[in-house]
């Protein structure tokens, strides 16, 4: 299944060395003001190659719009965009081609669908993300008419950084978008690093959401948290994914955990916004963990396809970490499951199903 | 919505002081011996009042049948289960009818909504999980007979216990499901320390599937470690789900982390089973942290459904600790999610399809 | 499947002869005043032994709420319904337990599950569109409160009967729901007439939708002609729908079939009220087709579940013809489906979305 | 929503005067060979400009294929489909800018979504089924595989026609798809005549499924009927949708309707292939009724989107009758449902599950 989302929901399409990839997205509002260099610049924040921090692989990733707009203005039917790929005439991949790449899907692709599609990953590329941030940028451009704002940023490169005292300004403009002033030299350093060792290193993202209208989320399968752990873990090389106190929370009391509600509303905000599923008006707080990158440069164990061991290693342009421009596609598939909920709870109240229609 | 899968589906329905709770369950595959007394042996292992350490309300939670089986088999069509509730003429809500409890999902409800179901959290209560444990052994009859293997247990009440070493068969006769012989004594002490301080603590579920085929896990939107997060981050008191090595592999390298694969395959599993959403054949390894019970026996701020500030007094009986029965709900939730890749996956490849039409 | 709709959708369960039948209703509207009188009400319309003209198995299908009712108004939860069988301890099935009935869902649903639930067609019997006369009726109530009529009769008895001037309020008091006066007694006539011939005969029943808002309907694919199609077709003896001028718009030219626009809107409306999927503003028209009833009382050449040809003697009760009972199913589907519309189509302006949450 | 189906499914995007229209499709086989000049083929059954009795508009509609083919394979990931649209800077539209064609989608389309998009009709042109043709052409070429045919032809141009002697094989090779060699000549004729005459004419497609497998379709709301009917009612123009004896079913006795079954298997097929919602092995039989074309170049009464009164004469080039191409679209749709429903049909029984995955 290549699509999510219900009633704001894509379709992405097209893999790491094919002819192009991109997006069909259902469900925009009609009337919306397109904002296409808003899009680009999205679309430039999760693309690689702007720095030493991030693949060498560079894109500019052009983004076309195929379908959907009609005088400036989106017109309710399906938003076709497309980025064609412009580097798909590709290096020599006759050192992997029948080789599986340890932490990397090619096993998996190649034992349920029996097809080995070894450019650089084929559909399972995080190039595939490029739909996402394009459907999360065309969310916000919703969201940020209603004034609900969703940032991101990075926490941790591996275990350097802060669990508090974010600072989501300062991570728009940090190369690596780090959410914390003090930490983000020695997060830069750790990256090089590793990235000089020919190894890489894993890293955390959080995502807000402010502004966040209560009600949001459909009890009791498809909750707020619920969706946006699917959301996230659901992203290239997550592997855990909290949500308020997170973690935390198992090792707290009930005293300690419970966010009392005195006459400014909630004192505390370990529920992350969200009870029940459903989201309470406070900020929305995710938090998403990302493996190292799996390409490294040094000599692996492995086996081919044809079930026989071998080593591998491998050449290449990689991201010395994935969670830097992972963060920008956890920040648009929140945006995405935002404006879905905002669409889902729409005429949950009689009264309100009513005074729509009259 | 109410509904949970694809392939193999559920809906539940039903409030905690209603009339009943059941699920009805969809896509259930015909001619499989229906075994009620596992069933019921799987009710029971979810249910209250079983022992001091958890909530005193003791229902017997006798389920009923009342479609879909035909001389001791299931037909394909639809199974409706259900539970009459015994417990629902109840004590006296006059106290809390009309205050928000801390941590509950009242303040939502209520705000999403408009109505305040006082009595015992109304639909968001605990006991809407019967439906989820029904449908997972309806799941575990299915998988029992693939031979794959669904096991749960509990490896950590607050920070007492361990990340290893867990024994399932321990866990299966543990009063509070615990996974470490040497630390059950301590995590049950704890439980009614917390208890006795009118309080309660937060813990931590694992769920293994053993056996697992390579290949389950619908790429891009409908992952395995995708739909799994959904699945347990939608269970009540939930904050935050690991895949394999979870949050650890946020902090190591690549080098550290990748599963190598030697003669024997993989040499490690940090990848906890799941590699590009899809299984790679090794135990699927899901770790579930959940917060303490929000209900406490002790005075809290909050609010009323005027508004206004007010203290809360709960009285009554309830679990100290959500972890233990949960792990039983997280368990079925993840053998209803297999099963429903399990039918997902079929005809992926055009050589299966024409072989199963021929 | 056993389920109908996206966000106002419901799920049945239940055979013939089993326990119960009943549905699961999601994506009720919070706050709806519940007329459990009104439902009752309706699920008498459908049910038989009622007079001479269905059959004499006679059930008083008594509904029972289990869910989703507090104090007499819906709470946006599963609303789950159920109609315990009285009459499951039924009559000797050895004569038909192995023979396929002709005409009926038996040959298919043995090869497709490899089971044969004889007792009175099991699944397949249309005891099971209690569930959808109920979930119909809850749409009603909602439909009601916003001026929305969805009425229903029968127009031809096989070929007596008339194209027009039908009168919905003449046809809810006849015993076979007659929509023409002049017609109705001929109509009986051929009913008692085959009956009397142990045969039965076809029907045509006709679905009305007054004062449906403009705007529903979901292009492209899910249009609301498209929804009422697969609504009628899917219930049980239906084997044609024509939308408005239907089968005769294929006859006409352009300028006879084109609804032309005045100062007072539409001139006429052989679009049925539906332009490109959705709706205008005028009546929804549906016709749809009921084929006779397959049980006859007349010797049979069949097959038997080994493949061997053999007779059928069919003894029992059953209505000599579906389209009279079939007409209320088909009210119901139609009110279903144009609910599931009017909250689909909620959010399709940026504007609405944006005026719903300020 | 702009998707349809559920295992092999399929979002369509694009206008009749954008930039391109297409089809990204899902859940296609790996492994399949993908034979893209068959594609192209079927593309070109549909297109206009071929002949006199199709509009003049000519483009050459060539596919071109963006993503899920690897080495001629099939990948098992989404397929995207384009066709980049070269007429689109098209005629002085000016003059129907702010006026609804009557019989057109363009006063629901502008009531529901705000927005009037004047070129060409905008998404609801008929130049959206491009992505329904091709992806009906991916679903035959996995068909042909499995030696299940999906066939398409007129019956009836206006009343010229007849009910019975299909010629499949002739109506592949008729400029108009007529199934009836003695009344190709007339249907011509009278298709010129309208023509002339600055008129339309309604038509009649039918489609026939034969081989396929007993067993598809799935109880109780996802039937092989219904879907087909929903299927064929989405399509732009389609007023009726008959499965078998259709319409007539509904004048017959039972002894006439139920098809019988001798030691060589149905007797008749009044069924078309479907009992209960489930294929039985005959021949699926489907006939879909179309409208007249609702472009004329006749004056017509209507509206202008200020609802002020106004006279319309349109000029320019289209078909006289929307039945023929769209009977390529019929059948496309046809392979598309069938193919997805033998894709939900595995794993039914619990012997193939286990099976498949020994």
């Amino acid at each position: 299944m290549n699509r999510f989302g219900e009633r704001f929901s894509f379709t992405t399409f097209g893999e790491s060395h094919g002819k192009a990839v991109g997006v069909v997205i259902d469900g925009v509002p009609a009337g919306l003001d397109f904002d296409i260099e808003f899009l680009q610049t999205e679309m430039d924040r999760r693309r690689p190659g702007k720095n030493q921090f991030a693949t060498a692989r560079n894109e500019l990733d052009e983004i076309e719009i195929l379908s959907g707009i009609f005088e400036g203005k989106t017109t309710g039917t399906s938003l076709a965009l497309v980025v064609f790929n412009k580097n798909q005439k590709s290096k020599d991949y006759s050192n992997i081609k029948d080789i599986f790449r340890p932490a990397h899907a090619d096993f998996t692709y190649f034992n349920k669908y029996g097809i080995r599609d070894y450019r650089g990953g084929g559909r399972s590329s995080a190039r595939e993300t490029i739909g996402r941030v394009a459907a999360g940028a065309v969310a916000k451009m919703v969201l940020n008419q209603m004034n609900i704002k969703v940032k991101s940023g990075i926490a941790y490169i591996g275990n350097i950084g802060s669990d508090d005292n974010y600072d989501f300004d300062f991570a728009k403009q940090s190369e690596i978008y780090s959410l914390t002033p003090e930490f983000e030299q020695l997060q830069k350093d750790k990256i090089l690093e590793v990235k000089n060792q020919h190894n890489s290193i894993g890293g955390v993202a959080i995502v807000h959401i402010e502004n966040s209208p209560i009600g949001l989320g459909e009890p009791i399968y498809y909750k707020l948290d619920a969706i946006l752990a699917e959301a996230m873990m659901g992203i290239n090389g997550v592997k855990a994914v909290e949500i308020g106190a997170g973690v935390k929370a198992s090792k707290m009391t009930g005293k300690e955990n419970n966010d009392e509600i005195n006459e400014n509303g909630f004192v505390s905000n370990n529920s992350g916004g969200i009870l029940g599923g459903i989201s309470n008006g406070e900020t929305v707080e995710i938090k998403v963990h990302f493996k190292p990158t799996p390409s490294i440069f040094q000599e692996q164990k492995t086996q081919n396809i044809f079930g026989e061991t071998t080593k591998l290693n491998l050449k290449g342009r990689h991201d010395p970490v994935i969670a830097v421009r992972g963060s920008v596609v956890a920040e648009a598939m929140a945006s995405v499951v935002i404006l879905d909920m905002l669409l889902l709870n729409m005429g949950r109240k009689m009264e309100d199903l009513k005074k729509y229609y009259s």
